[in-house]
């Protein structure tokens, strides 16, 4: 077989349906935030605004994490040296996990090098080995869930998105005594609609499932203590496994669970992902629990956050520019095909140095493509009026419709 | 079903087994590696020398790693703030890709968070989407491989571990449009022996099959440049994917394959682990790409590491404590007993401050319980003696059998 020509075949369909992706290379600047220089091919760059980060409250940047993470460099070293069985297991690891056990109210906590290795491991580790276990899994679960799922070839069921009366349907399929765990997200990241969470525990518990829910795009950013969406509902103690990030609000990078003791302790002991992986470098570990631990105490952060969503919220009503209602902070305007999206994403770059990565499949299912921009604390106003105004511009330009102005 | 009595009770289980892992709590202390202090329970400590690390230059502490990822840090912040499909690139990444693809002689290569996520995922695309490949993967091969390739669904070989001979045989039996890849290792990380790679590829080319070697034992350490054994052979152009690590001998954290371009763009564009995962953050790709630029230039440290390799092997012969004999820079020091091994690693950490782990199944077959040495440039002629004075005191208390000295 010629593998090559197999590839660029394969990789010819990818760019015919508009789903070729171009990464764009930049540096973010420190204490600049938003702002970044992009490097084209060759040594020309560019000044752009990021309009498309996950690192939601520009923790990325705040001196308590980059000095935390100065000094554990000082200290300890660049990388932990060793799984976390030989040799890996570092000081700032073990800290870091008492800090998110205690942010969630749970016995224990165990991290993951990825947001996505932690979902795919402990998913996939419960399912695989708990005999006979099925998983009700949201039918919108992100990637990382569905790929531990699948992986541990357990029975599973999809219901509908955010539908608990389907759920106790699916559920009720079922005798009492076969073992249960229902998956789902609290905020879900590309239409940013948050899931019911009690009314879901309700079932849950009526039918003796465990809970798993991820809480990656909520964590840092709501409740109290930036608990997630859990928290804000005071939920956090029904719920059997919290899973969430260190690489989004948090501003590092790195995933975990917070649960029960046993049960972590059943992760840590079972699963493969966890244990055969190089353990996060110390500095990554203690930057992380510097922001959990600011996060904890200021909400700073997550007022201004609000208020930046909702500024740009408003403007875009007053343009007539659609998007999508939701309850979280994430704004997606719809564009609904790839080719168009990626178009106006790149003249809004070229143009306008404005940068929104277009989301096309397989991140979101065809025909609903769109801009995703996440407004966060180190957005200023000159920044939101100048992607406004260059919004209403191509909105016109292209001449796409807009809904009736809320003016 | 209660789920705590079901975890409680398979813990239960692996501890009567002497497979319960207690996490040694250590930070190593930069500037003084090996060196470390131990974390014991409440605030007592203890001073360490740790013998199991795969930090195994100790590059993590070298002044041109750690201040690359000073530097990144002040410049770009702590994390990569998105997937490198949506605003995660940062040019570090970049940078750091083609210095791995100059590092291999490829076209290309492509950063995952980890090592582990780089074979499961890379493998586990290429098995699940070219139609009818079938993996002809080594007997030995890490659990990341086998891992992915189990994922991926697709028919599976499993040849007998370095036996070319038989992967002559298992390959044979297909006919030759069957599309095939082969799957293995260079240094095998737990009895530290070399495969035959010339005469694999020799098998590969003959039955028209790729060849995926993972490297993660041998990057950086082998080679006129850290390439690896590969490079050491000249053999890198005639193997279709290299696999790496960036956590070991590199001493920072984070997995790369280099390939063709067509290869890596396919892996790029289809693998969900890669997609899905927030990038590494700018300052370990940083610190990643000063440590393979210092290693292609410098010997020294390969050079110092053969000499402790060599010295603790030798003083090993001398007291007649066994060891597996391989021409690696792993020193499997044979117990053979679970509870025996964590009996031994116990009183050498009690007694004497070393830090040696045992490593028990699942990470080596029962009955093959071992002390895994890896001595690096790091430690002298003191931490040396120390170490085989102190195995030669627990194998005399224990009546372990000595083989005859070499004196």
């Amino acid at each position: 077989m010629d593998f090559e020509a197999f590839f660029r075949e394969e990789l010819a369909d990818v760019r015919e349906d508009g789903r070729y992706r171009v990464f764009t290379d930049i540096k973010r600047h420190r204490g600049r935030f938003p702002q970044a220089t992009r490097f084209l091919d060759g040594e020309e760059t560019q000044a752009v605004t990021v309009w498309c980060s996950n690192d939601y409250l520009g923790m990325g940047q705040h001196p308590v994490v980059t000095e935390a993470m100065h000094a554990a460099i000082d200290e300890c070293g660049a990388g932990a040296g060793g799984t976390r069985n030989i040799s890996g297991t570092n000081h700032h690891h073990v800290l870091l996990e008492r800090e998110l056990a205690d942010l969630h109210g749970k016995e224990s906590a165990l991290l993951f090098t990825s947001g996505y290795v932690s979902n795919w491991a402990a998913l996939g580790t419960l399912a695989a080995r708990i005999p006979g276990l099925i998983v009700f899994s949201d039918a919108l679960n992100h990637a990382s869930m569905i790929e531990g799922i699948r992986h541990s070839r357990c029975q599973k069921r999809i219901w509908h998105h955010n539908d608990v009366e389907d759920l106790d349907r699916c559920l009720s399929e079922y005798p009492a005594d076969v073992p249960k765990l229902v998956a789902f997200e609290s905020v879900y990241s590309m239409d940013g609609d948050i899931a019911p969470i009690a009314e879901i525990l309700d079932v849950c518990e009526k039918h003796g499932a465990m809970s798993y829910i991820d809480e990656v795009h909520a964590v840092g950013l709501y409740g109290p203590r930036g608990g997630g969406i859990a928290e804000r509902e005071g939920l956090m103690d029904r719920i059997t496994v919290i899973e969430g990030t260190l690489g989004k609000a948090f501003g590092v990078m790195g995933g975990y669970i917070a649960a029960s003791a046993d049960l972590v302790d059943y992760i840590r002991t079972f699963a493969s992902g966890f244990i055969f992986s190089t353990a996060l470098p110390p500095a990554v570990a203690a930057g992380a629990a510097a922001s959990i631990r600011h996060l904890k105490e200021s909400s700073a952060e997550r007022d201004l956050q609000k208020d930046r969503v909702a500024t740009v919220r408003a403007k875009l009503d007053m343009m007539g520019i659609p998007h999508l209602h939701n309850p979280s902070h994430i704004i997606p305007v719809m564009v609904g095909d790839a080719h168009k999206c990626k178009r106006i994403s790149d003249w809004l770059m070229d143009n306008h140095g404005i940068y929104v990565q277009p989301i096309n499949y397989p991140t979101v299912p065809v025909g609903t493509e769109r801009l995703r921009l996440t407004p966060s604390p180190v957005h200023d106003d000159g920044d939101i009026d100048r992607l406004i105004n260059a919004l209403s511009e191509i909105w016109s330009q292209c001449e796409l419709a807009r809904k009736a102005t809320a003016a």
